[in-house]
C-alpha cells in the first residue's frame, strides 16, 4: 500500500499554492473536500521560493501549506522541488545550466534546465532533498516523496564531457577497451587519450537528431546521460531515505519516453509513478501499453497514475477536450491496468505562463459549477466508495512482450535498412494484438525472469546483450514460445555486429539464416503466403517495411514471400526447440496476420481472453487475496452489448450485480467482483 | 498636402545612382521626363558612400545629385541612409552588430543589421541625419524625409539585454512587480536581482519561433523591441525636425508587419507611408486591409504609398509578372484607400546582387520601349492630369474593426488552445464580407475613438488593456453596436488571464459566460444553427477552429452549435446594453455567415454599400470640399456591368461622364466625380 | 592504360584490413581470388593508425597488407590517408576543425573534417603522402595513387577568411575591383580594407543554404573553397609525382557533385575516377549522364568506376537492395561510357559504426556463399575474360552539352525568378531525350574545343564567361547548330548583368531579345504551338517553368505561346548564323518536345542512334583500333526484341555472334564486336 495513512486510492494531482495569494488557499480546501481530493503534489517548481540564495531558506510557506492539508485531511506527496533552477543559481552558477546538442550554452530559462554533472546543482539539489526531509520527517500531511519531475534531456557541457571520461573508464577500463567497442578503426577515429574523447553531438559526429556516425559512442553517451540523471535522483533518493526509511520514494516517469532507460530507474524507486499525456491521436491501445509498460517497470507493482488532465492539454496542435465521461473512463484504464492512485495535473489553473490553457479541477473561473468539477467530483465520490478493495491487487499474464531502452536506442540510430523502422510502434503492433482480443499481457525488461511465461515476444530483439540469447534458449527449452522478428540478433550491446550470419546469436535457436534485407519503400509491400492453413493462420497477408531473406536451417516453414525475386523463401518459420519453439516473422506484417498470429500462439497454450467483447470494449483483471476484480471498459460512443458467459458479480461502482448478455453504455466502466 | 510645392500626387520612387555611373544619370532625367516622374527617393543606402570613416563624410555625390533632380523638377524624397551599416562600422564597432534569435553575434553582412541599442549606431545614426538636414535644408529639391528603411528585426545582445532591463524598471518600477506580472512564481522562476533577467530566445524561454515558455516576458520583449527601434528613428527625427521643421518625416512600414507597434509609431511620423509587396497568394481584400490599417495608423490621414513593384518581385518562390493594367490598377487601389503618392521600388533595375531581378521603371535593356516603362508613363499621364483633385480627401466609415499589435503577439504566442488561430486571418475574415460588400471599413487601433462609429467589430480580442472594457461599454451604451468573437476578454496586458471566468471584463456587456473552449482539428467543424430567422441570418452555417462552451446570462441566443455534446448551446448571442448591444460570435463561421452577418449589422444601422457591383470590382469614396470621388476597380479578367443607379459623374481619367449601368473593363479604373 | 602491370580491367574496391584482426587477412585473399578481385584500395582511413603522434609513423601494417596483396595478385590503389584527420591532431591543433554554416566551431568527429587552409592539416597531409611514397615507390603491389577521399565541403574559421582575402587580393588586384565586381554599392556595402570582408554564411549574407544577398561573394567564396581543397589535393599530388613519376594518381570525385569544380580538378588529375552512387529514385539517364560528365571532365579519357555497392545503401531512407543482375549491368553500364574499373565499396562489410548496413562484396556472414559474392565472382570471371580489349577505348559523339560549375552556383543562388529552377535537372531533360534515342552525346565544360561538334547544346547559359560567346559564334559560323534556352546570356562571370537587353553577348547570334521573364506557379503551362510543321516537330506542346517573353530581331519564329498575354510571342527561334544555327527555346518544354526536337537536330546533322530499340534498352559504342564494341543493356524486368540491322558481332561475353532481331534478357548485357 502506498501509504498506510491512507487505504484508499489517492485522488487529487499537482497543487501549487506557491502561485497564488493565501486568500485563495481556504477556498481550495472547500473545493477539495466537494472533489473528494484527499492527495496534492506540493513544491514541485518551489526552488526559488525555497532558498532565494545560497545560505537563506525559507520553508514557512510550506509549513502553512502542510498544515492547511492535514488540517483538511489532504495528505502531500510532497516534491523536492529541484527540477527548475532559480534565477539567481543560473546567474551565479553558470555550470548549471546545459549546452545543447547544437553546442550552445543555454542562459536561464524554462524546466528541467540543469545539467546532470555541474557540481553545483548536485550539491544544493542534495541538500534541499536534505532539509526538506529533516523538516517533515514526521508531518502528518507526509504521504510520498516526490523527487524532482518529468527527469530528462540531454547536456552537452564540459563538465558532462569529462564525466563521460570518468564513466567510459569505469565501464571498459582501458582506452583500447573504448577503441575497440567503439570500433574507432573506422575512419581513423583511434583515441590516443581520453582527452581526445568528445561528447556525440551536431559539432562531432551527428548530422541531425539520431543520425550519428558512430552508433557505440552514442549509445554510450546516451547510457551515460540515462545515469547521469538517475545519479541526480539517487543523490536525493538517499538523503531522503536516510531520514525518512518507511516513507516511499517515486519520481514521475513519462511512459515511452525516450531518453532515460526506465527499467534501470525503477529498481531505484520505491515505486513507480507516470504522467499519462497522450497525443491527440494516440490509439487507447498506446495509452493500455504505456500503463502496462510503467507496471512492468517493477515486475507488477502497482504504481501511482500521477498526472492525467481533467480536460485539455496546452501543448497539442489541436486542444480539444475530453468528451464527458472520458476522464473517468480514462482513469479507471489506469486503475485496471495497475494504477493505484488517480492524479491530475492540476488542481488549479494557473493565471499565467504557458500552462494556464492546461485543464485544471478548478477552472479560471474559480467555482465547482462547471462539467470539468463535476465530473471530477463524482470520480472522487467513487473512489472513497471502492476504499482499498483494489488496492495492491496484480494483473496475471502468462504473455510477456519485451522492451529494451538500449535496443529502441540502437534500432533507430541505425544508418539504413530504413527510415521508417520504428522500435516503439513495432511493439505496439503486436501489444495491439493482444489488446485487441482483451488478452493479458506484461511488458518486461530484459532483466525480467521468463520462468512463469508460456509466451515471450520480442519485436526487432536487433540488440542481443550478453546471456540474453541463452536465457531465450533455456525459457524455450523448457516449454516456453518465443517470437522474434527481422531485424533480430544482428548486434551486441556495443551495436558491434554479430559476425557469421544473422540472426547471430539467435540462429541455432530460430534455425534460420537471414542472408539480406531488403528495405520496401512506403507504397511498396510483399506478401505472407501460407503454405498450408496453420490453425488460425490461413491463406495469404500484406507485409512490409523490411524483408529479411531468410533459409531454413531446420525450422519449419510456415509461410513465404509472395513476390518480388524472394518469391518462395520463407517469411514465417517455427522451430521446436526443446520442449518449446521458436517462431521468426520475416517482415512487418498486416494486422489481420497479427490478431491470427496471436490467436494460434494463445490457442496453443491454452490462454484465453479476459472477455470477448465488441471493438472497443477493453477488458482486464486485477486480482487480490483470491478475488478477481474484471474491469469492462466501453471507449466507443455507443452502448455495446457483451455476453460475460458464465462470468458474473457484483459491480463495484454501482453496487448491482451482472451477469449473462450485458449492456454497457457509452464511455462507461464496469468493475465486477467475480 | 505633402509638400507644398508641387500640388499632384508625387509619382517616382527608389533612385540609387550611387550604383551607377554618372553618364546614365543624364538617361535617366530623360527618362523620368518620359514617365512623368517627379519624386525621387535618394540616398537609402549610401552611409558607406557617405561617410567613408568615422571622421569623413563626403556628401559631393548626393550634391551633384539634388541638384541634378532639382534642375529637372523631381523632388526628393531623402533617406537618412542608416538602415545598413558600413563594413567598417561593423569591423571597428561589433556592438552596431546584432545577436540572433539562436544566440549568435553576426558578422557583417545584408542590411537591417543594426542593432537597435547600440551606443555606437546611435551616435552615428544621429550624427548622418543632423549633418544631412544642415547640409539640404534649403535645397530646392528637397521634398520630404525618409528615415531609415523598413525598420524590424530583433536582437538579443547584451546592450540590449542590459536596455531591457532598464526598461523595465521604468515600466514597471519594482522587481516585485516584474516577478507578479510575469508570474513567475510559475516554474519558480522568481526573480531576486535585475541581472538575473534574461531576453527570452531559443537559449532561454523559447522552442522555436513564438512559442515561449513565459508569454508575459517575451510580450515585454516585443514591446521593448519595437520601442528600441522606435527610439533610433526618434532620435533621427528630431535631429531633422530641429532643423527643417516644416517638412514632413516618415519612415516606410510595411502593413501587417508583426514586429513593430505601428499604432505607437504613426504617433511619431509626421505622415505614415508603406511598402505593399503583396505575395503571390496574398487576395486583394488583404492587400485592401493593409492599405486601410495603414490610414488607420493615424486616424485616416492619407498616406504615402512609398513603394511597390511596377513588374515583378524577387524574393517570392514564384515571380511572375504584373499583368497588362494590374500595375495601374493596383495604384489606383492604394489611391482609392487613401494613398497621395504612387511610388516604386525601384526606378533603375540594379546590375547586380540579390534584387536584380526585381523589376524596375527602367529595366536592364535601358530604354523606354518596354511594357513595364509604357505602363508606368501611361499612369505618371494621368496622375499629373488628376494634378492635386484628391489630395488630402477622406474616406469615411460608421464602421470600425479594431487592430492591436499587443493583441496579435499575445494571441500567437499563446500554448493552447489551437496553432491554427492566426490574429490577422481572424481580423481578415470580417474585413473581407465588407470588403466584398463594398461598405467602407476603418482599421482602428485600442487608442481611437469609438464615438464617431455604429458598428465596432474586434476579432479575438484576446487581451483587454485597462480601460478598453469600459471604452466599449460606453460606446455600447450610446447605440452603438460591438462585435466580438470567441477567445476574447481572456487577458490582461500582460497576459495574465482574468479570473472568474471568460470572457472578463466583457463579461457583463456580453450577457455571457464561456465555461471551456473546445479546440477543432482541421478537418472537423461544427455548425451554427439558427433558432430562427434573424434578418438576413438564417439556417444553419458552418463553423469551426475553436469552439466557446457559452452560457448565456441575460444575452439573446440567436444560434446554437448544431453537434457534438455541445450541441444547443449558444454560439451566436446578443445582449442589449444600454442604448446599443453587443453581439458574440463563439466559433469562426463560414464566408456566408460573415456576409449574412455584416448583410444585418449594416441593414440594422442603414449602413449602404458604396456600390452594388460584380464580384471582384471594387469601390469607394474619397471626399473633399463635400465633392466625392468614387473609384470603381475592375479587378476581373473580363469586362463587368454594373449598375450606378442614380449616381453619376464625369471620369477624372478620362473626361467621360459615366451613369446608369455602365461597363468597366478588365483591370479598369474609373474615377468619378460624384 | 591505367597501370601496365596488369592488362585488364581492375576489378575491386575498398579495402580496410586496419579494421579486421590478422586472422581475417588470409581468409580475405582466399575470397579475392574466388572472385576475380584483383585491386584493392586501400589506407583510405588509416592516418590514426599510420601516425599516432606528430613525430611517429607506424607503417608496419600496411607493409604487411601490401606484401600480402602482391603475394596474391592484388594490387593497391593505395590512398594517402587524409580525409579524416586523427583525434589526437584535431585535440591539439583545433586549427585544423572546421567552422560550419552557422558559425559554430566543429569538434573531431565524422570524416572531411579538415579545414583546408589549417596549416597544420597543410603540413602533416603533405607529409603523410610524401612519407607513403618514399616507402612504397617499388612495391610490386602499387598500382595507383588514391589521395585523400571524396572531397567536399565548406569552411568558414578564421584562417579561410584570412585565405580568402588573399585569394580576392591575388584575382582582383584591388580592392576597388573587388567593390566593382560584387557590386558593393548596393546596400552600401562599400569595403574600405580587405579586413572587412567576412565569409559569405549565415551570420553574414546568407538567410539559409544558397539564398545570399550578394551573389558575387558568394560565388567567389564558392570558387575559393573549391580551390582550397583542390591546393590541399595539388600539394599532395606534387609529393608523390616527384617520387613516382610513372604511377597515375587520382582522387575518387562524385559525379554532379556542386561544391566542386571539376573541370578545373580534372586538369591536375592524372586520370578520373568517381563514386556511383544514385539516390533510390534517380533515374538510369542521370547515372548515364553523370558517367559522361566524368568522361568529359578530361575530354573522353576512360575513368575508373571508383566505387558503387555490391547490393545496398545504407544512407538512403530506404536501402532497397539491387535486384538480381542489376549490379552487372550497372557496371557494365559505366564501362559502356567509359569506365576502365569496375570496383566497389567495399569488399568486407564493417563490424560497427555507420557504415555497416552498406553492401560488400563479403557481407558479414564471412563466406561466398551468399547471392551478392556469387554475383561479384561471375562478374570477376567476366573481366577477366574481357582482358584489355576494352581498355583505353574511346566514346565518339558529335553532339556536346555544354555543362558549367560557375553556372550551376549562379543559377541555384540567384533571388529570383523562381525557386524550381535546378540546373541539373535542365541540362538532364535534354540529356535525356538524348539517352532515350540512343544517340551518343558528350558533357563538355567551358574549356573544351567545340571544333569537332556538329551539336552544342548549353541549357540555361544563365552566365557567359569572357570570351565564350566568341567561342560559340564561330562555331556556328562554321557549320554548327548551337541550341540555348531561357535565362540564357544573363551575367558574366561575377554575376552582373550583361546590360542592353538579355539575351546579352549572345543576343546577336540568336536574333531575339528577350523583354521579360515570367515564372509560372508550379501547376501552370503555356504551349508552344509551332506556326506549321517544321521536320520532327508540329502541333503543339506544354512548357512551363519560367517563360521568356522574347522579340525576334532577325531569328525565324518556329513557335509561340499559345496562351496569357504573351501568346503569340515567339517561344522557339532559330536564327541562320554563317554556315550554321542557332536555337533558343525560351521555355522549359515537356518531353514530347525534347524527343522531337533532338530527332530534328541529329536529321539535319544525319546523326543516328547507336540502335533504335525498345524503350529501356541502353546503346553505346566504345571504339578502339578501328574496331566497335557494341553494348547492349536491357534495363527492363522483362527480355526484350531488338533489331540490329545490318549491324552483327560477337558477344564478348559469351561467345557467341548475334545480328538481325535478337533477343536480350532481363537485366542483361551483350558487348558485340562489330
Amino acid at each position: 500500500m502506498i501509504n498506510a495513512k491512507l487505504p484508499k486510492m489517492f485522488y487529487g494531482g499537482d497543487y501549487n499554492p506557491d502561485q497564488w495569494p493565501k486568500e485563495i488557499w481556504q477556498e481550495d480546501m472547500r473545493l477539495f473536500q466537494l472533489a473528494g481530493i484527499d492527495m496534492a503534489t506540493v513544491g514541485v517548481f518551489s526552488w526559488a521560493l525555497s532558498q532565494p540564495d545560497e545560505a537563506t531558506y525559507n520553508f514557512d510557506w510550506l509549513d502553512e501549506v502542510l498544515d492547511l492539508l492535514a488540517d483538511n485531511r489532504v495528505y502531500a506527496c510532497l516534491a523536492t522541488s529541484t527540477a527548475a533552477v532559480p534565477a539567481w543559481m543560473a546567474k551565479r552558477y553558470p555550470d548549471v545550466l546545459r549546452v545543447d546538442f547544437e553546442g550552445h550554452k543555454r542562459k536561464f530559462g524554462g524546466r528541467h534546465n540543469f545539467c546532470p554533472n555541474s557540481p553545483t546543482y548536485q550539491h544544493y539539489s542534495k541538500l534541499m532533498a536534505r532539509k526538506l526531509a529533516e523538516r517533515y520527517h514526521d508531518h502528518p500531511a507526509l504521504a510520498v516523496w516526490h523527487v524532482n519531475n518529468e527527469y530528462g534531456g540531454h547536456c552537452y557541457c564540459e563538465n558532462c564531457e569529462k564525466q563521460f571520461r570518468v564513466w567510459l573508464k569505469k565501464r571498459y577500463g582501458s582506452l583500447d577497451q573504448v577503441n575497440q567497442v567503439w570500433n574507432t578503426s573506422f575512419w581513423g577515429h583511434t583515441f590516443y587519450d581520453w582527452d581526445e574523447i568528445v561528447l556525440p553531438n551536431r559539432l562531432s559526429e551527428h548530422m541531425n537528431g539520431d543520425r550519428t556516425n558512430f552508433q557505440g559512442i552514442t549509445l554510450d553517451y546516451y547510457r551515460f546521460m540515462s545515469d547521469s540523471l538517475l545519479s541526480c535522483y539517487q543523490g536525493e533518493y538517499d538523503e531522503i531515505k536516510a531520514i525518512t526509511p518507511h516513507i516511499m520514494i517515486t519520481t514521475n516517469l513519462m511512459g515511452t519516453f525516450k531518453p532515460l532507460d526506465y527499467f534501470k530507474w525503477a529498481k531505484q524507486m520505491d515505486i513507480v509513478s507516470w504522467d499519462n499525456y497522450p497525443r491527440f491521436d494516440t490509439p487507447m491501445s498506446m495509452i493500455a501499453m504505456r500503463h502496462d509498460l510503467m507496471r512492468g517497470l517493477k515486475d507488477g507493482m502497482p504504481f501511482m497514475l500521477m498526472e492525467q488532465t481533467p480536460s485539455q492539454q496546452n501543448w497539442q496542435p489541436y486542444n480539444s477536450l475530453k468528451r464527458p465521461g472520458v476522464m473517468r473512463l480514462w482513469s479507471y484504464q489506469a486503475v485496471a491496468r495497475g494504477a493505484d492512485t488517480v492524479m491530475f495535473f492540476q488542481l488549479r489553473r494557473s493565471v499565467g505562463a504557458c500552462e494556464k490553457y492546461h485543464g485544471a479541477v478548478i477552472e479560471h473561473v474559480g467555482h465547482e459549477n462547471t462539467r470539468v468539477f463535476r465530473e471530477c467530483a463524482e470520480l472522487g465520490r467513487e473512489l472513497t466508495l471502492l476504499g482499498d478493495t483494489l488496492l495492491d491487487s496484480k494483473i496475471q499474464s502468462k504473455i510477456a512482450i519485451l522492451f529494451d531502452w538500449d535496443n529502441w536506442w540502437a534500432v533507430e540510430m541505425s544508418s539504413g535498412p530504413s527510415i521508417d523502422l520504428k522500435y516503439v510502434d513495432q511493439v505496439h503492433r503486436y501489444y495491439e494484438a493482444f489488446y485487441a482480443q482483451n488478452i493479458q499481457v506484461d511488458l518486461i525488461g530484459v532483466d525480467t525472469p521468463l520462468a512463469g511465461y508460456d509466451i515471450v515476444i520480442a519485436p526487432v530483439l536487433y540488440m542481443l546483450k550478453p546471456g540474453y540469447a541463452a536465457k531465450v534458449k533455456t525459457f524455450v527449452e523448457r516449454g516456453g514460445s518465443f517470437v522474434t522478428t527481422f531485424f533480430s540478433g544482428i548486434v551486441n550491446e556495443n551495436d558491434l555486429v554479430t559476425l557469421g550470419g544473422y540472426p547471430g546469436e539467435l540462429r541455432e535457436l530460430l534455425g534460420i539464416w537471414a542472408e539480406e534485407i531488403d528495405a520496401l519503400f512506403p507504397d511498396m509491400n510483399n506478401q505472407i503466403v501460407m503454405n498450408e492453413t496453420y490453425g488460425e493462420l490461413k491463406g495469404a497477408y500484406n507485409c512490409g517495411l523490411l524483408c529479411d531473406l531468410i533459409h531454413s536451417e531446420g525450422a519449419e516453414v510456415l509461410a513465404t514471400y509472395g513476390s518480388d525475386f524472394y518469391q518462395g523463401m520463407p517469411v514465417l518459420t517455427r522451430n521446436r526447440f526443446g520442449k518449446g519453439d521458436a517462431w521468426y516473422v520475416a517482415s512487418s506484417p498486416d494486422k489481420q496476420f497479427m490478431q491470427d498470429l496471436v490467436r494460434e500462439l494463445c490457442g496453443q497454450k491454452g490462454i484465453q481472453p479476459v472477455v470477448q467483447g465488441p471493438e472497443g470494449v477493453e477488458a482486464t483483471t486485477r486480482t487480490k487475496d483470491g478475488k478477481n476484480y474484471l474491469f469492462l471498459m466501453n471507449h466507443n460512443n455507443s452502448a455495446q452489448k457483451l455476453d460475460l458467459g458464465e462470468t458474473s458479480g457484483r459491480n463495484l461502482l454501482d453496487g448491482n450485480r451482472y451477469g449473462g448478455v450485458i449492456q454497457i453504455k457509452a464511455k462507461d466502466v464496469l468493475i465486477l467482483e467475480v
